[in-house]
């Protein structure tokens, strides 16, 4: 067996007992990376490293759940390019993740959230179908998590583990607390940890790393989106707490990263494009989650969707920003 | 005259006073029996009968439904062979059907029902137009019924019968009663029967007898679909009432009965994601179930047609699976 | 500079320093003009008159709107026809008018209101390229506007200016009081005027005369939809001062004028359509506030839009009624 170590990832060859497994597990850290739109294996190595340093668990929720999204997709014949860069892997990853940490763990959740991410599989491959020229981003984790979520108000074996929000009619907003020093450095580095659900500095800081290893420009963008998040979040008074858990911010750096490292092409105009998205991200952030509060959901990374979607599809329309 | 039985219904051929009305008799027949996707007039009788053996005025309002939304489709000039299948009626007679179940019957209501009917039929063209490849299946119906059921919040006229749930917000689940063989037998039936809104094992047996006159496989997807639906509910917690009452089997069984039937080509790859669709379809009817329960909303078909919809479209996307 | 006067507005031409502003104002007023479909900037004066003999400021707003999103979408390089014809304009206008009505106005708001403005027209861009072929009516207006006020049950700088309703749960309606002659009148006036939340028979007859101006056919069919939507209000048992303030009218003659004026080719099939549309539209006003209840949101032009989009998207299918 010859092992090759490549730029962004393992090749593990064909030959020897240990290829197979090797090829696999790369394509699995693949599709983690690509939470983040990085088809890098060390990337998704980092990304779990950073899910490893509050829990063992997650980490292993995350590689499976990517696992049980490539095999079904892999199972039922789905493309093979779209598999080797992970693309059925960062849904079902990020679905196995979120059951675990919003619902109490037990055989029949791990067996519900590993269900949930080969199901992820099918949404993804109906959203390739359906809009050939618009990503899919991660609206399949959104939806499948909102419908395990939801189905826990009638199935009473799936019981929420407490961090879901309780459901109660939206009312009127008042400015809460007060925002220093700490609550921006907290906020910037939980606002990219917040997109693997890890509330946490150190996570965040690894999953700067991540993006680093593969293309710095990824790393720089995710901190000023979730700067910009956070800053337009604070000018509108929203609540302290949330500023600094990083609500604000992680939907803001994955709009940012999406929007100018990804899919449009580079010019002034089209940063200015995808500043403006990640600017009225926070908005959107709040807007979906008093929409979802009489239900008690989270809004997960829909308003990154959401934004995303917007201004991908508006693009086209206007001669000074190109979609790549 | 010269009446003619064919295989699939009545040819009251074109001479003759009574060949018109009986050939559009057989239609509206055709209409009911496309509820569970055949082009049968035999089995839109034995539906009738179903529902006959509970109320004889909601075998009228099924009937009448599908004329209304025939009718109306007939004079604004759509295709002559989707009105001839039936492809008018089907919605038409649904809501017809929920109009009358759900809200107090009067003079003003069965206008509404029929009126709702008519428009059912708008909307089927609608999604024809629009999605030319994906099959409308009973969407029509379950946004025209919510649509009718929403205004008679803000409309004094529009009485709910008492059957429609209470509005509330969602809340944890528990395990609720026991469920035993009677549950199971009960649960069965009644899962078909509830394609019509019939809590009742004599009409859940007459409407797999109709499915028989037509295709004996259907009959048997039907029942393997509401089985399984019940199974799934019953593994997860699911409340015993609501197992016994069908509640999980209705939509299972027409996403079975709709995907290995109807649309999908045979082959073991199909039968095998036909039933993770059935499989899937409880969790998805405990989910859309909560999330309608802040407006008082019943989730009718909508689960089915979810979950159909979503394995339809992400069949291209599969080697495996062929679309018929 | 030479200023030409023509039947549909002014063209400054191109010389001279005032050229360019005095173009620009003709743009907008047309942008305010195209709320009703119409490309005319004497109608867009009127409909500005109409809504200062109320407040001078949200005439303001109207403009300063119409200008946010036009000019956005011309920095961003928007077709210039789509531009000069008020395309990008209508929607910015309804948006920030409805910010400044429905939360306290302050110097934030302004800004909020123009920043969702100019999102408005990316929405715009948006519907464009994804849907060619259906207008995007005001879905844009409809969508920002409802972000930006559940924005402000998270964002304690956006308070709500007590207009907006209180979230509960939908209950089941009574007829709640008497429907007089003066009720009739007030409606249907007020009924026009809503169109931009002006709950005046002063701003409802401007409005009129605004139309008038353009297209007579285009006022008449404005009245009779107003009339339509109140009449089958009042027979369905609608809350009085609902119907008295138009609540029940302006979706309806939004709706006629859509279809009867500007979308259907003219036929007796078609205005039949139209009506059909119209008369249905109070159901789907009802059903649509009701929906929103739990959120405490207004369903501004909602069911317009969704009337609208259902009617145009199903003619292709019938042969009796042709889209222009």
């Amino acid at each position: 067996m010859t092992l090759r170590w490549t730029r962004d990832g393992l090749d593990a060859g064909s030959d020897g007992v240990l290829a197979l497994p090797l090829n696999l597990l790369d394509n699995l850290l693949r599709g983690v990376g690509q939470v983040m739109f990085q088809n890098n294996s060390y990337t998704g190595v980092l990304f779990v490293a950073g899910i490893a340093c509050n829990s063992w668990v997650l980490a292993l929720a995350v590689v499976l759940g990517a696992g049980a999204g490539t095999l079904v997709a892999a199972w039922l014949g789905a493309k093979r390019d779209l598999l080797r860069s992970g693309m059925f892997g960062f849904n079902g990853a990020l679905v196995a993740l979120a059951v675990l940490v919003f619902l109490t763990p037990s055989a029949l959740t791990w067996a519900c959230a590993l269900l949930a991410a080969a199901c992820a599989s099918i949404l993804m491959a109906a959203l390739l179908v359906h809009q050939p020229r618009l990503p899919a981003l991660t609206a399949p984790f959104v939806i499948t998590t909102l419908c395990v979520f939801l189905a826990a108000a009638r199935l009473g074996r799936l019981e929420p583990s407490g961090l879901l929000p309780t459901a109660e009619l939206p009312q009127t907003a008042t400015v809460e607390g007060v925002v220093t020093l700490t609550t921006l450095i907290h906020g910037v580095f939980t606002g990219v940890g917040q997109v693997f659900f890890q509330n946490s500095i150190c996570s965040g800081l690894l999953f700067v790393a991540a993006l680093l290893v593969a293309s710095p420009r990824a790393a720089v963008m995710a901190l000023t989106g979730s700067l910009l998040g956070l800053l337009v979040a604070w000018a509108m008074g929203a609540a302290e707490p949330a500023i600094r858990a990083g609500m604000y911010g992680y939907n803001s750096a994955l709009v940012a990263l999406a929007l100018a490292c990804v899919f449009l092409r580079r010019s002034p105009a089209g940063y200015a494009y995808a500043l403006l998205a990640a600017g009225i991200t926070p908005f959107v952030a709040a807007a979906t989650t008093a929409a979802l509060a009489p239900l008690g959901m989270p809004a997960l990374t829909l308003p990154f969707v959401l934004v995303a979607w917007l201004f991908l599809r508006a693009a086209p329309a206007f001669t000074r920003v190109q979609v790549q």
